[in-house]
């Protein structure tokens, strides 16, 4: 492992589908708002240079609503709304805490997908 | 931690700033082809389920030219090119090696950018 650039690197979905697509979006679920408040959140938070905070491509995980990844921690979060952004700020980002009520749910790996 | 879902997440910056900007960007250094190389060689190899690749937006290392992290690792590579897309497949993706001359220079942290 190289040196650690940052303590965590936040990563949101923030993919976008055609309207009808039968997988969803993140994009259409409001990611695009989600990611900047946590960005904005983060900063205001003193966290500049230590948590990074990154819009992504598709995560696989478009059943999920509004998807994002915490590195190197592993921590997969389903759902997240603007509500839930200082929350994960203060409890996850600030505190290496995870807010359980987010977690997406396990699932196998699903090879072929 | 949650379950993983990947293996090993690599995610590439493919972040546009305008021509001119004194900072350069990965995306006019072919940051875009590199990232659909490297997910195609890594499904071609039969990762796909395992090893997930991602675009990402700006992950601050733009003078490092193409940029890109592998998590959980941690292994940040500098200036890939469509020539390295193999290499960092067989090696990183498939074995957890990390390819030496991509590494991208340790820096301390840098609070308040």
């Amino acid at each position: 492992m190289t040196a650690a650039r940052f303590e965590r690197h936040l990563f949101v979905c923030t993919n976008a589908r055609a309207a009808g697509n039968p997988k969803g979006c993140c994009s259409s679920k409001g990611a695009a708002e989600v990611a900047e408040a946590l960005k904005e959140r983060a900063y205001a938070a003193g966290l500049k240079g230590r948590v990074r905070v990154n819009k992504a491509g598709c995560l696989d995980a478009c059943e999920d609503g509004v998807s994002a990844v915490v590195y190197p921690d592993g921590i997969w979060y389903r759902g997240i709304t603007l509500a839930d952004v200082d929350e994960i700020v203060a409890r996850t980002l600030v505190a290496g805490e995870v807010v359980t009520r987010l977690l997406a749910p396990a699932r196998p790996a699903r090879p072929g997908r």
